[in-house]
């Protein structure tokens, strides 16, 4: 990123306001003076924005630790836009309880939720609620503001920063059933990372028809003792049995160890595209 | 697979009549006399009334050559039963535009679909019906059932079986945007199927924090001169970044060439556990 942290910033996220992907950019955003927060409806607009030069970065939900790989980033950033991975971050997904301030809670008749988060609390709603109906919404921070909107004997499941964002009350924290559930997010620009020392590097490969390639890319890393933290295949949109690959791997492109590794693979390649170098995000 | 063709087969599908899998159930029946189709509402539902034994067999997609791998197919066959892969069947996706008979479509103001159809013709919905709206429905089949119900001016997106089975009317075939769009769809039961001389085998295997794992093994298949068809990672659900492999390679598992490969390979591994050998489906 060339910005300096007192540049106006312009970052859009899949929102309503009061979700994981603004949970992320609101960290993103860190010591920046003037982030400005551009709500999008969907993650494909989000990254569009960026491509279309309306907004500086997208920040999009990459792989949760439950769920895998999330296929409409992935297929964006392979199959249609051509930006950069500029930053990572990880959100543990933490659910909490959540009810409209005052109201009547004694007994809960509905639970409000996104479907996903309804899935990710179904053990918890079982045990605590067994006789409460559970009602679906768009979006997590919908939920909020119905249950804030109906009041008594009903709540929400939603991220804290959205009891916080509607002024809700919270009634219990972690209710998730998994709590080793994290999502990983991308920064995606037209620009990637200056090196940092402590980086990581996501890219592309095509190995079209030819059966050994996988193979060849794994040895010539591990010749070079560069550690490999995720190989991804993905559809190639040629026919069914063909694939492209991602992979994720420790340095920066500009490390001497990792530049030269490059160099050498890629003429055994059909496809090389290095989707970005960028700081490794801290375990959460 | 035991079952003769003559015996009573019971085949879970995620219904309701006339979707996709349907389509490779029916495909998967062949000359089977006595097929016995039951629908259920969910992948995960159809795959449980097989380990429940309330079927014998459940028909669940696995990959789509554009979308990748379906994740809840992948979730329930790592993570959550025990079943083995006994046959695998690659089913077009081919849409239809389908009205009601005689019904009045000179012009068409709504066209009823699945989301996920609507979004596989968008392009073919805004170049011939730009100012038909589309109206969501929970399954193609439900779509046929709307548009018969309303009649004049709407038509529906539905595989041609769901058009059949409504005695509904096909204006159009294949207005699919893209035609490369198929769908693998794996069987299945309780045991994997007898060697047939052109087979598949799907296995599952665990590299844990070991990095150069994938590297060992992908060059055991490649010594054994083994080709490997698809390398699939899914979250290992231990922490972000723990990954398991999921991997096809030609041959059954009682070929003397594989069998011999995964004697060598598994005291290499935490875990290896073999998902099935069924016979190579032929490419459509």
């Amino acid at each position: 990123m060339t910005e300096s942290p007192h540049d106006p910033l312009r970052i859009a996220y899949l929102g309503p306001a009061g979700t994981f992907t603004e949970q992320a950019a609101v960290l993103f955003a860190g010591d920046n003076a003037h982030p400005d927060f551009v709500a999008y409806s969907s993650i494909t607009a989000s990254a569009e924005a960026v491509a279309q030069r309306e907004v500086d970065v997208a920040i999009v939900p990459f792989e949760n630790s439950l769920a895998g790989a999330v296929g409409e980033t992935h297929d964006l950033i392979i199959h249609q836009l051509n930006l950069f991975i500029v930053d990572e971050l990880i959100i543990p997904i933490e659910h909490c309880l959540i009810a409209a301030p005052d109201a009547d809670t004694s007994e809960i008749r509905v639970i409000y939720s996104h479907p996903q988060a309804l899935g990710q609390c179904q053990r918890y709603i079982t045990r605590r609620f067994p006789d409460a109906r559970t009602e679906a919404t768009l979006s997590t921070s919908q939920a909020v503001a119905r249950a804030i909107e109906v009041g008594d004997q009903v709540a929400a499941i939603a991220p804290r920063r959205a009891a916080v964002l509607h002024s809700a009350e919270i009634l219990e924290i972690g209710i998730e059933d998994d709590h080793r559930n994290a999502t990983r997010f991308v920064v995606l620009a037209h620009n990637d990372h200056d090196p940092t020392g402590d980086d990581k590097t996501t890219m592309l490969f095509s190995t079209a028809n030819r059966p050994g390639a996988l193979l060849r890319v794994l040895k010539h890393f591990a010749d070079a003792d560069i550690n490999l933290t995720r190989i991804e295949s993905r559809p190639a949109r040629e026919r069914l049995g063909s694939y492209l690959f991602l992979i994720d791997c420790d340095g920066h492109r500009s490390d001497p160890a990792l530049a030269n590794a490059l160099e050498r693979l890629e003429p055994e390649l059909d496809r090389l595209r290095i989707i970005g170098s960028y700081p490794k995000a801290p375990r959460p």
